[in-house]
């Protein structure tokens, strides 16, 4: 409670401006100081009183993180590496969720000159791209995934068309004959659902097979129970397909639960291929073949993004575009 | 990013004062006139400047929840609702990581009087019941689930033993002749799941059952690889049982792909049920028989406590326990 600066810095051997350093700009200082001073830090439950952090350096040593759903796997995932790997950097992660509302993203990005956070990895969804950098201001900012901020801020993505070209170029490979894309977003142009459409669409023309609207199907948002609705409607076509590449891990799950409601066999009669690599998929039976992008180096590129402009006097670059890689993994559904 | 507290004021037709109010005292405000001045919050883009905002008020506005892993589903489903919960009343929510780790769940009960916070909900793993307490000194703290806080801080939870007594009950009235229960931790004793072994072994006891130790399997973690390990070896036992009450729904999904891949039957091989009803299990095959808790009690219970400290004068207050409800779902498993 009481434990000041200089207790940890006597603890871990070394000075109190060393002691900051660590806590302030983490990059400044070698491995093994910084890791015996974390623990210092631990061991004294040393923490710097954020008012007077803030009013002395400018800086509250909190990086923001607001995305869509905390309780999403994909999201959660993703955000249990960011805080994991923000504590590596001597930062705390404030984790906020948008629901996807415009009004909550603009009061996040508003809030990040209201000098609560240092810096913020934001996965926008409402927003228009050139929305993003004006409300951002001169704080970092990073824009995970979604939507392209079109060089107003920093972005972060898996290559989407490629990565959904995989996926159906896969299902052909295996035989499919009838592949359906199960995630659209017709109302949502600037999104990721847009490029995975893309990148579909690109398989099939390469294989030289004709797009057909009703093997595209929409949805209004990316969980089992929609995944689930949609595939039931997929079933019911006259000529069903006999694959299906879901934009999302939980739309294929909620897919994989119709079939198998449906009698169908999985992946005999119909393959399926998701997109996330989700814990859940590894583990459902059958397990789910899915496009699993680089978690881990999402997370830290991300982090290193907000750390080049905060310690590297980078606020007169231009924004940087970042596309982190991502792997086909086969399983049992296809 | 300039919009100030009177630019709220004007845009929502009332006082700077009952603007200050909405961000400070919600429960101070009625109900249409707080959602007017958060609608024209919204709108304006305006966020209190939190060093400020601290040094007058003495309040960040900023809660703090400490769970052990914001990637597992229970702890992603109950931070997304105490974060939509925690935006109705104006708090934004600190959202942490602590692994179960002793030092992290120090560090951040400490910091709870670093002014980071103005209360602190925390799921603690490793500390001792009379830390929970000293730590966290005058801030309000709401300790949930798992370790019982003894009276040094308000805690939060469902009965454990009675729903686990009930879910083991429910697999003998199905015919389980050898129920097992996966997920005992014997190196944790005051957890959650001494309390679920306790329910487990209370149900057999009242059926005139022999307690066998040979079916109650340890776990190091609560995910499915390790549900997937212990089933592995319940199914290798001379005897293996025909039922299996797991303490979590990733155990429960671990176990459940082991018996699939094992070739069984669920349920008529094996029963099985678990702990949590995340969403993952509802769309499984089979779907997971599951003790449901009231996430959504348990997430306005807990801002209920912090609220009532906080505005409510309760420092001098006994610690307070309250315990959420919940219910047995009946799926495919048993």
């Amino acid at each position: 409670m009481g434990s000041k600066l200089k207790d940890v810095a006597a603890l871990a051997g070394v000075s109190v401006r060393t002691v900051s350093n660590v806590v302030n700009n983490p990059s400044a200082v070698a491995v093994a100081t910084r890791e015996r001073v974390l623990a210092a830090i631990s061991e004294t439950g040393y923490r710097p009183n954020l008012a007077a952090r803030y009013l002395r350096q400018g800086r509250t040593g909190q990086i923001g993180l607001a995305i869509p759903e905390v309780g999403s796997p994909y999201f959660g995932e993703l955000a249990g590496l960011l805080i994991e790997k923000a504590h590596e950097r001597g930062w705390t992660m404030l984790i906020d969720q948008t629901a996807g509302r415009a009004e909550r993203e603009r009061y996040l990005l508003s809030g990040a000159e209201g000098h609560v956070v240092d810096g913020l990895i934001i996965s926008p969804w409402s927003l228009a791209p050139e929305e993003i950098g004006q409300l951002a201001g001169s704080t970092p900012v990073v824009v995970l995934g979604e939507i392209d901020p079109c060089g107003t801020a920093d972005h972060l993505a898996v290559d989407n068309v490629a990565a959904a070209r995989e996926a159906t170029r896969h299902l052909l490979a295996r035989g499919a004959r009838r592949p359906a894309a199960l995630g659209p977003q017709p109302t949502h142009r600037n999104g990721t659902a847009a490029l995975r459409l893309r990148g579909y669409r690109e398989a099939l023309t390469e294989a030289g097979m004709r797009q057909d609207p009703a093997y595209e199907i929409a949805v209004t948002s990316l969980h089992r129970p929609e995944g689930h609705r949609a595939m039931l409607r997929l079933m019911g076509l006259e000529n069903p397909p006999d694959a299906v590449f879901c934009f999302t891990d939980e739309l294929a799950l909620g897919a994989l639960r119709a079939a198998r409601e449906g009698g169908l066999r999985v992946p005999e009669d119909v393959a399926l291929i998701g997109f996330d690599d989700i814990e859940d998929g590894r583990y459902s039976t059958p397990s789910l073949s899915t496009v699993s992008p680089d978690k881990d180096g999402l997370a830290e590129r991300g982090l290193q993004l907000i750390a080049d402009r905060l310690y590297g006097r980078l606020d007169a670059l231009p924004a940087r575009r970042v596309t982190a890689p991502h792997v086909l993994v086969h399983r049992e559904t296809s």
